[in-house]
């Protein structure tokens, strides 16, 4: 095993890490403006320079942003999902969905194992809110619903890794491919599908958890590459 | 859909970005040392301070590594690298194996589908290399060869966001149970488990591939238990 050096960490490294233990903890949030300045200056008892420098390789990073006139705000809570978000970004539209629905079939076979009642209370919650929202026909609503019902899925996994992963992969897509899902969406046939996945779950049947994310997937990808053949 | 408001660059950043793209594209390998200040002044049209703060963020990053009298030194390809290590280094050992196994068991399927003749005979050459140093009772080689058979099977499904995840999350896995897997690695079992696994993606049988990984998933999830109870 190698031996790690020691490494003596610099003022403004210190700074930076206490800032972003600040933000991964919640204690700032999304869209928390961070206090002026001097009380910074203050709080890490640090010299403006050494604050300013730290700021700025967190803006770098993407958990902030200044703007001139409106100080700094806290835009993101960790630095993986901003890569991540890089990384989609770069990537193929398709390769992304992939890897987003592999994480879904596997978290939906964990989850067969190790939900609790609550896990089941939850997930079940979301599906009726999708319905509702099907019902009314609000499609926001019913996209919102359906990306919580599957995060639900994944946190019944009981892996943080997994779910953060999973969490940061389905926000990015969400917001490059929302509207091409908006479009596309059998919204009665997802939730005929889910409440198969639920069942499955419920009753602990890993092979149906598997059957029904397989068909979810191909539904999913069907109208995808049939939205992207419409594009051309 | 929000449409994005387009955001002005500093000259920092655009220097930063300019970096990065040189270290991600390979310009730039890990290990390289960065041409001295005058001539990446020279380079990027910009001053010594402009300079100087986009390599503290990229140091911050951990893409770069800064040493009085030594220079300045490339220590890492991409942010989303850094920021599954930072992640790994604080989650459950057990949580991330997870993980990774379960990108490789729909790596595996994929696989199925997609491998051409070139990967095969590559998963091929890597196994021939694990078997040789088995015998030799060379374990290090052996569990680099073995992470390179590993990676070749998620290579073959034919999807870079997947490979990168996996080999980020792999690297990072191997600096910090090296050791473990070591002591406990059942080498000419793991041999036998791969064979299989290189037959299900010749022959383009799905559930094959799906029993040999569960299989491999299982071998090595409890020899992890045993070390950690062996541990206590």
């Amino acid at each position: 095993m190698t031996v790690q050096k020691t490494k003596r960490l610099s003022l403004v490294e210190q700074v930076t890490m206490q800032i972003e233990y600040l933000i991964e903890s919640g204690y700032w949030r999304v869209g928390d403006k961070l206090p002026p300045e001097p009380q910074l200056m203050e709080q890490f008892d640090v010299s403006r320079n050494t604050l300013r420098e730290a700021i700025r390789s967190l803006v770098h990073l993407g958990l902030l942003e200044t703007r001139q006139g409106f100080g700094t705000h806290v835009t993101a809570t960790s630095d993986l999902e901003m890569a991540l978000k890089k990384k989609i970004k770069k990537s193929e539209l398709i390769e992304t969905l992939e890897v987003r629905l592999a994480l879904e079939r596997e978290a939906a076979q964990l989850a067969c194992e190790r939900r609790t009642e609550q896990d089941l209370l939850d997930m079940k919650s979301w599906l009726d809110q999708c319905q509702a929202a099907a019902r009314a026909k609000d499609f926001n609503e019913f996209i919102a619903m359906d990306i919580a019902f599957h995060k639900s899925v994944v946190k019944a996994a009981h892996n943080r890794m997994f779910m953060e992963l999973y969490d940061h992969i389905t926000d990015a897509l969400e917001q490059s491919v929302h509207e091409l899902l908006l479009m596309r969406t059998a919204t009665h046939r997802a939730y005929d599908i889910h409440t198969d996945l639920l069942e499955a779950i419920e009753q602990r049947n890993v092979s149906l958890a598997v059957a029904s994310t397989n068909h979810y997937m191909k539904v999913a990808q069907d109208s995808f590459a049939a939205t992207m053949e419409n594009k051309r």
